[in-house]
């Protein structure tokens, strides 16, 4: 790789601990990975200890194990998820720590194992995480998730050329949507960052009751949680680091009202989920239930995700993207929802974030459903917006906002 | 590398994890080692879950991150272990787990840090990580300590060859010890082990008062616990599995009673620690504390270490290897003490072992002083024997039986 790759990896890897996860001096960092990603990892651990972490714990992953897993484990395995190992995580997140996920494996790594297996072995880890999961979703600590460019990602994006090139062009893209590429890219992030917090105050002010989505196969009626808050980028932990929990991030999202929800609503772009990508999914929502599912390609994952738990047929999370965001701008499609959602509007399957709903920790558990925040062990989001979808604001007494026409900001 | 290779590498994980771990059917079993390990890593992933494992949850280290810490750590950082990870792997442990370390790193990797820094960090790590460390000790879990040949530790231990070939040889040697190259391994061990069992079945009958250690630089005496029992290769763990802890595994050894060592000794061989190499060590014992210590190289690295806590003068262990053993047979310098300890006989500063002391875990903290159990957070076994070294149990009336004569047994 030549040098102006190795320079920007390491600006990525700083841009990354400083203003992604916004670490405090020290703080303990948990950064999550596959082996593969090493030499970006090593890069992160030396800008979070040259920015005072008190130590970076590595978990790396291995994109084979998890296969030999699959191939050889009994029922029992399949079924078991370390528990001990994400309570623990959790607890040391609670305490005070950061936490940094790296995302780039192969998007069909597990597209030959038995959708079953994926699906209890899916299910096992969401239940043993779920502290984990909430100290996230709770914003409890500050956390950010960036990419890494692999092989098989690569040349999923780029099929047509050598696997050299295709990591090459994914990094380019990767170093552009990250603001890597600008002169300055933390006083970039911070102007992106300001401009959709104008964007999501000017929602905010206008409350309106529900969103309408209108495009090729979709006529959606999104409801609002009652109490909904617009959030983006930027996100102020309990703890009072401030982060940008993705990078690249283009979205301004809120907290749907999980009853209600209602119409028909076609993806636009494939999701990779769970090792195997997802394709022409076609759902009918019902006072905010998913009522038929279909899908052209992964159908069997899809009515298995849907079949997780009682709040898995229901909306955690709608969020507005236009169709000319950086990621968008590329023209590619990624396979990977970190990036496919900062191209598209999407919604989101599952639980819902605190942080999207006002006072949201002063509430009971009744409350918070009563307002409509919904609950579930997973949150798989999907891309529903092009540059065909119109969207239309609707305040309470029915008069109606142009929001978004031909996939761009009115 | 050649298909022998690939076979005997399998049948290396396999005898680790069934023979070595004594993994049992729905036990969960943790791997560590280094990121350079994921082939062999993979491998035993694979035996493990065919044997029925629950889980296999791999710890993986990286070199490059260790040097990283301590090239960009400040002192709070160096001077930081993650105690709430041990805690969560000795939790996980004592409640029915298994552990597998993978050994083989660089030896040298951190002969340009500063000691200072590496000692400060060892004892934060022994701190943190001392509830783990005694569930090892104790045998409340199976467990197995098994080499990997990486190209650093393969260059040191054959210099004069070339990388590839020196990987070659390293792992011929590694097989050889191991008996993967036996017609069937597992039965090798089982007639090894016994062999071993039939040895310390006989000096637990004699109840030697102490060993008398004679050679050039060396005349050692080392009285022996009160109550103390030899062991040799396979420990019955407390959840009932049998496991090997060490592979290879040559020697008989026992628990030295702390206050009863006397005499001078000579390191026989270079000692491999804390990723620095110490060689012609020499110390004087007085009423079993270490009173004068001096080491040809890194003589700055073991008065650190001596001076870890207050048992860190005093002997935890001792063992009696034969001169002919089959480590000692390959003629080679290690500089891993996985091998080294098997080629001699040897002592340990530090921290006993609790299955070298009869019905330990009935004792109280004062009863184990009292019969002359050593506690400290370190554990460093160092060679004393060679092929000029004479062995001597004495009797509790000061009648002698000679042991060894010139390094073999009588």
């Amino acid at each position: 790789m030549s040098s102006s790759f190795e320079a920007n990896l390491a600006k990525l890897a700083n841009l990354s601990v400083q203003t992604g996860v916004g670490l405090l001096p020290g703080q303990e960092l948990i950064i999550s990975g596959d082996i593969a990603f090493a030499p970006f990892v090593r890069l992160l651990q030396e800008s979070a200890y040259k920015l005072g972490a008190k130590n970076v714990f590595v978990q790396y992953s291995d994109e084979q194990g998890t296969l030999i897993r699959y191939r050889n484990g009994n029922p029992e395995a399949i079924g078991y998820s370390a528990g001990w190992f994400h309570e623990a995580v959790a607890g040391m997140l609670e305490g005070g720590g950061a936490y940094l996920s790296i995302t780039g494996g192969n998007p069909g790594l597990l597209k030959e194992v038995d959708p079953s297996l994926v699906a209890a072995s899916s299910k096992a880890h969401a239940q043993a995480a779920k502290k984990l999961s909430n100290v996230i979703m709770e914003a409890k600590a500050n956390w950010c998730g960036v990419p890494y460019a692999t092989p098989a990602w690569a040349k999923l994006v780029f099929p047509e050329v050598s696997e050299s090139e295709a990591i090459a062009k994914l990094w380019d893209a990767i170093f552009a949507t990250t603001r890597v590429t600008e002169e300055d890219p933390i006083a970039a992030w911070d102007a992106h960052c300001s401009e959709l917090e104008r964007r999501s105050a000017y929602l905010n002010e206008r409350q309106f009751h529900s969103l309408r989505f209108t495009g090729p196969g979709t006529d959606l009626t999104v409801g609002l949680a009652d109490g909904h808050l617009w959030c983006s980028a930027r996100l102020r932990a309990d703890n009072g680091a401030v982060c940008i929990p993705n990078m690249p991030t283009e979205e301004v999202f809120t907290m749907p009202h999980r009853n209600r929800v209602n119409g028909v609503v076609r993806s636009t772009k494939p999701l990779s989920m769970r090792g195997t990508v997802l394709d022409g999914i076609e759902v009918e929502f019902e006072n905010g239930k998913v009522v038929k599912a279909k899908a052209a390609k992964g159908e069997e994952q899809l009515l298995r995700l849907i079949d997780t738990d009682a709040g898995a047929r229901f909306l955690g999370e709608v969020a507005l993207v236009p169709n000319s965001s950086a990621v968008s701008q590329t023209n590619l499609m990624y396979f990977n929802t970190l990036f496919d959602e900062n191209a598209a509007s999407h919604i989101a399957l599952g639980q819902a974030y605190a942080e999207t709903l006002e006072g949201c920790s002063e509430l009971t558990d009744e409350e918070k459903r009563g307002q409509g925040m919904n609950e579930s062990l997973i949150h798989v989001d999907w891309m529903i917006g092009s540059g065909e979808t119109d969207v239309d604001g609707v305040a309470a007494d029915g008069t109606t906002e142009p929001l978004m026409r031909a996939g761009e900001w009115v």
